[in-house]
């Protein structure tokens, strides 16, 4: 009789079959630090045959499985953190793309191809795949799914689950379910494929996905502009959406702090706005149909400055340039380092509602924890903001750190009170799935446990992620 | 002690609720006239509360519960038939627009909107809302989301599921669902929305929805095109859409024989086209960014005709030419009805296979009935194809009808054998329930009972529907 761990290396083959703690290491490692975690093994499966023979072979033996892809998650969804000999279940192995076909606009990838690779790919073959995060370069495409990441395109073209068509899953018991499928159209039933997006690992284990391509830009333009109010941001992006043709890809808000910060910190950068206007705005438009969109965005500006709704603006007249603006936006969360301990939120409401949620958070704040600086910036296109709090200038960081949960609380508060959710963008993982079940309504609560009774009725699927068990 | 129905009658008023069969007679017709129902009683609730309670009741009773919207389905998933003493709940008088923020560019509105009324007030705000299709005068939001429909704009803006951000659901116990949400991003926990949206009144009764609206186009390009393939439908699909920024609205392919018999059997119709190619399309593209389509689809067309691609094209030079050319591809299933009996597949593949599966359908059909004549036209651009057959000519229409079965298992079974789908757009209803449970794998029917069985333990939400119990 052969025990699991037998049974495991012989599918995987031992090479694939990790179980010292020094192999281990690296697949236990979580992005934030946030946590320790131990498995009894890490196994690499090479196909989806494998994913299914070693997932079978750990229902029957009750061991609990975390599927793993490039580990960028910021929330412990991916490391076995708080529990006891589970086995990893890594998908790196899985990187082929097995069909590109731009006729369709679609293509067909294993779950363990990095984001990257299918960007580049898409690009070779004169496509976009439009998901874009600051983890792209190692963040894997399962996990994407997995979590439904969002990033910076989404106002355009939507989070993951939109630009998924089909999935192929290895289910808790190790049936493989197929719904690889390239149609733009189903309506044959309940929705599976979107029940597993989003899941976190938690219903099965996604092992090849159909992905929407779209046509490749040609024309890009990118501008920098000062705002009077976080409002003017809502009301440039309407005017902008409508003049483009909905070319809108990128509309992200930083508060002037935020800028500030990143110009403080990060060598090499400077604000080339001339004015200190309280907000800046990044707009960024995109598309393939050749010329026009510069005169689009120009006459929105040039309005846009006549009437007050902004007061400063420079467009990118290079690559060079587009990257240099792009870089203020992306090295806010690295420049807060320099300014100690920062409590983050990755909250979203209505988007004609961010200027009141982020008046109301920064009042809140405020009055919680005087001296404590908000960084606001983020996709306030799609109504996301990251609420990031700079500790008080001054202060201890790690007595500021302990006021993480406090702090999180008065913010979530308002944000469910205006409708709104208390992760927009990175999903619940082990980080919020207690701040999950004290937010949301017993009733959500219960229908989730329902449906994870109904798929994963052991409870071995990633337990501890998304649900309390 | 009161009975269930004199409860229903307290709830919503004598006045909507009706028991008598002439009151009911209207609720309980079927579009295509395939099934004949009856009901216990047709209750109108006038509010979310009402729908609550009247559910509540049905439960403890356990009495049967049919949703209905606009009764306008092609698969009679919203009448009680083969039912015995089912409660008919139409939410016809639910037809309140709550809010339309066109900031946020989001609607909230009741489920008894009829979706024509919910086009018109998003335009009144300067915004679309995309959603259209043959019905759109009578169906119903609630019906168009219970259905995830489809529609000729699902190219460039999605189905239903895609236009929908937030449900509020009565659940089959009568309890109220709160995801009436208007959030771009929300990564808390299972996609319940997601679960609702296509899956009949099988789950629940939607009851209000948060939809997205999008800029109103200015400028919308029209063009009617001879082709010497279906192959070259693509082709020019790809080009019209990377030259317009993907503002590609409609992609609408017709058989000669399809464009044909329009012309031949619906007065006032005539074809633009002077060389009798063998097939057709239309395309049409939009945009709210001003200028430069028009530009944009004469250089893809006189291209296309340079090189062989299009043998033909015209484009509407006014609002009256554009309605033209739209009444031949509307007129298609008018025109069939004068060629005796037409058995219908509303199917989908692989946008890039459409060719081969109308080829392949096609020679199978001419095997299984010879003369019969298949009438390939619809989305395209989407890969759903309305593959209709005409009877032979002169044939027995009544005998020809009798075949449906046998024809539709020779088409589904092509489209199986390609990975398409047997009900792109229309849904399962009662209709293809049989044909469903026959041609889904085994697991994917276990997944949606384990689904159906968590959300309604006692199957009293719409049974029949989608699944056999």
């Amino acid at each position: 009789m052969t025990t699991p761990l037998e049974g495991l290396a012989t599918i995987v083959g031992p090479g694939n079959m990790l179980t010292d703690p020094t192999d281990m290491a690296p697949y236990l490692i979580e992005e934030r630090g946030l946590y320790r975690s131990s498995a009894q093994a890490v196994v690499r499966p090479g196909s989806t045959a494998e994913v299914a023979a070693v997932v079978q072979i750990c229902a029957e033996a009750k061991i609990a499985m975390v599927p793993q892809g490039g580990r960028t998650g910021l929330c412990g969804g991916a490391v076995p953190a708080g529990l006891d000999r589970a086995i990893v279940i890594a998908t790196e192995r899985m990187d082929r793309i097995r069909v590109l076909d731009p006729v369709d606009f679609t293509m067909t990838v294993e779950a363990g191809c990095v984001l990257a690779s299918l960007q580049a790919a898409a690009d070779e073959a004169g496509c976009l795949f439009p998901l874009s995060l600051a983890a792209e370069g190692s963040c894997r495409i399962g996990g994407n799914i997995a979590t439904n990441a969002g990033g910076t395109n989404v106002l355009r073209y939507g989070s993951t689950r939109d630009l998924v068509l089909g999935l192929e899953i290895v289910l808790p018991d190790g049936r493989v379910w197929n719904g690889l499928k390239s149609l733009r159209k189903d309506n044959t039933g309940y929705a599976l494929n979107q029940l597993f997006i989003g899941s976190e690992g938690t219903l099965g284990i996604v092992t090849a996905a159909v992905l929407k391509l779209y046509p490749r830009p040609t024309e890009r333009q990118t501008a920098l502009i000062g705002l009077p109010d976080s409002q003017a941001a809502l009301t440039l992006l309407g005017q902008a959406r409508r003049a483009s043709g909905d070319a809108v890809t990128a509309c992200e808000l930083m508060s002037r702090l935020a800028l500030d910060l990143a110009v403080r910190h990060i060598p090499g950068l400077r604000d080339p706005l001339g004015t200190p206007s309280p907000w800046v705005l990044l707009l960024e438009l995109s598309s393939s149909r050749p010329g026009g969109l510069r005169e689009a965005l120009e006459s929105v500006l040039s309005q846009a400055l006549e009437d007050g709704t902004a007061q400063d603006a420079v467009l990118a007249e290079s690559g060079t340039q587009r990257q240099a603006l792009w870089r203020l936006r992306e090295s806010i969360p690295e420049a807060q380092k320099h300014e100690g301990g920062s409590i983050k939120h990755d909250i979203s409401v209505s988007t004609s509602r961010v200027p009141e949620l982020i008046e109301r958070a920064s009042a809140a704040v405020a009055d919680a924890l005087p001296g404590a600086r908000p960084v606001a910036f983020g996709h306030i296109g799609d109504g996301n903001i990251h609420f990031n709090v700079s500790q008080p200038e001054g202060a201890d960081k790690n007595a500021f750190l302990d006021e993480w949960p406090r702090l999180n609380r008065v913010v979530h508060d308002i944000v469910m009170g205006m409708g709104g959710s208390i992760s927009a963008e990175h999903g619940i993982g082990r980080l919020k799935a207690a701040e999950l079940a004290r937010i949301k309504p017993d009733l959500d609560i219960e229908l989730m446990r329902r449906i994870k009774t109904a798929f994963d009725p052991d409870g071995l699927m990633n337990p501890g992620a998304v649900l309390i068990p």
